[in-house]
């Protein structure tokens, strides 16, 4: 749906990867924005979003994409958060709104917030969406209808501030929940983090095998492993800096899990089958639970 | 493909639950039988099987269902294979050929080939195909095209009773490879019971999270966590089984995931982050594989 006033005069996108590439689009789908500004370190990278006509205005230099902007979106890799804040902080205008799509929360205040000036407002966000390709050419418009965005506002934020970046991912179709950025840390860290970290980790347990059963282990990938495959081929740079921003809550589910997976392993070498059917058949109520919510993917031809 | 002379006179199938089911349905879809012979343990199984016209006989002995047939394939889960195997040896005619559908061949010959009379041939299968829904509902003739069907026929079994299971499978739709039971349960452990082994565990793990967290990791799930929920739905005494049934592959395999992991784990704790992302960029290369091999879905629309 087209807007006759857009929701900002200025846009400024900072980072053009995937889910910056897939707002552009969204933004300009949707008329949001009067301008779109796109800056990114790589030249390659700006070149590729300009050829993909993503924006107005192209610069490798943050500072000159938000100057005059009314909402900024940081959607670099989270480990260059604290660089790009710097850089761009004393361009902001007055009454500007700072927000990003980063995974992890608390160190995305912790590494943006510090260097605001007064009268910025930062509205963190995370839409929890994507795929497992990467860079400005794999995003696309319509990424963001019927998932969630969740915003994390530090205490006291400018109410009109969140309303405003609530508006546009809903405008881009995502269902917006407000939490605070240690509870998403903790939940993502069970949804999100331990599951990509599990399956980089059993995708990288089969790259080392002998080259023949590594052959046969892609013919034979439709037994399970294909479905961690596909989660194991996300952006590796990401994911490095999600595990590093979101160390104490990832290391403490995966410190629950390892005990887990021990009390598993434990009764396959004892041959404890009760312990077993009992597992397996727990974790059919959360499966069961993810259906009536409607937050599974209509089945695709099983395996 | 109809065929005029059906590939056997009479098929027996004990056990009809998913996978007996899909077969019996595919089987008479495509003209392999002159008559099929259901047998399984429970009264109700049997009267659901025969409400859906499955078969031509139905009986809960599984001796009198392999009385005079050409092909017997065992269809229980595994830890049922021996008591099967017992109760039906005495009854089977000279020359019948007995398979099975099972995840794990060394077992599955160990249980089943001793108590069989001479004059029988076994010639073990392993349809690579299945959903997270059990039972004789859940089957569809359509299950096996696309798939694989591993047989791993003990050395000196005759060549023709290897070839009519093959061919079994092929006009069932699926794609035939022959390898040893031992390479078989290697192979599988990491392709799919390691898998397996690991979304029940954290799913698991989920399980046991406080009420108002599970309710948001489910709602949430779309994060990664929900791929892993369909794995963690299948069928809980058929896994408890493959576990009980391929202990020592599976424990191999476990044991080089465990190490892994601690990898990943020390990597994270001491914000190693070169580590994970070598780690993480190697495993994309096991994803191309696979898409090169067209063994991966076409993707749903991602989360």
């Amino acid at each position: 749906m087209k807007q006759t006033a857009p929701l900002f005069d200025r846009v400024a996108l900072i980072g053009i990867g995937l889910i910056g590439s897939s707002l552009a689009r969204a933004i300009a789908k949707h008329g949001l924005a009067g301008h779109i500004f796109i800056s990114t370190r790589s030249a390659d990278t700006l070149a590729t979003a300009q050829a993909l006509n993503l924006g107005d205005c192209y610069t490798q230099d943050p500072a000159k994409a938000v100057q005059d902007a009314d909402l900024v979106v940081v959607c670099t890799p989270m480990g260059a958060y604290e660089a790009v804040a710097k850089a761009m902080a004393s361009a902001l205008k007055p009454g500007a709104i700072v927000s990003d799509v980063g995974s992890v929360k608390a160190s995305a205040i912790k590494d943006i917030l510090p260097h605001l000036p007064s009268g910025v407002h930062l509205v963190p966000g995370h839409p929890i969406a994507g795929t497992e390709h990467s860079g400005p050419k794999a995003g696309y418009a319509d990424l963001f209808p019927g998932h969630w965005c969740i915003l994390t506002p530090p205490p006291k934020t400018n109410a009109e501030a969140v309303d405003k970046v609530r508006t546009l991912w809903q405008m881009c179709g995502a269902n917006v929940e407000i939490m605070t950025p240690n509870h998403h840390d903790r939940v993502l860290a069970i949804t999100s983090h331990l599951p990509h970290l599990i399956a980089y980790t059993i995708v990288d347990t089969a790259a080392q095998l002998e080259d023949d059963t590594q052959n046969e282990v892609i013919k034979f990938s439709a037994a399970g492993f294909r479905d961690f495959t596909r989660i194991a081929a996300s952006d590796p740079v990401m994911w490095r800096d999600v595990f590093l921003s979101n160390k104490s809550a990832v290391l403490d589910i995966l410190g629950r899990f390892r005990d887990d997976l021990d009390r598993m392993t434990n009764a396959i070498e004892q041959g404890d089958g009760d312990l077993l059917e009992d597992a397996f058949t727990r974790t059919r109520a959360i499966r069961r639970g993810i259906i009536d919510l409607k937050q599974h993917i209509p089945d695709v031809k099983p395996d």
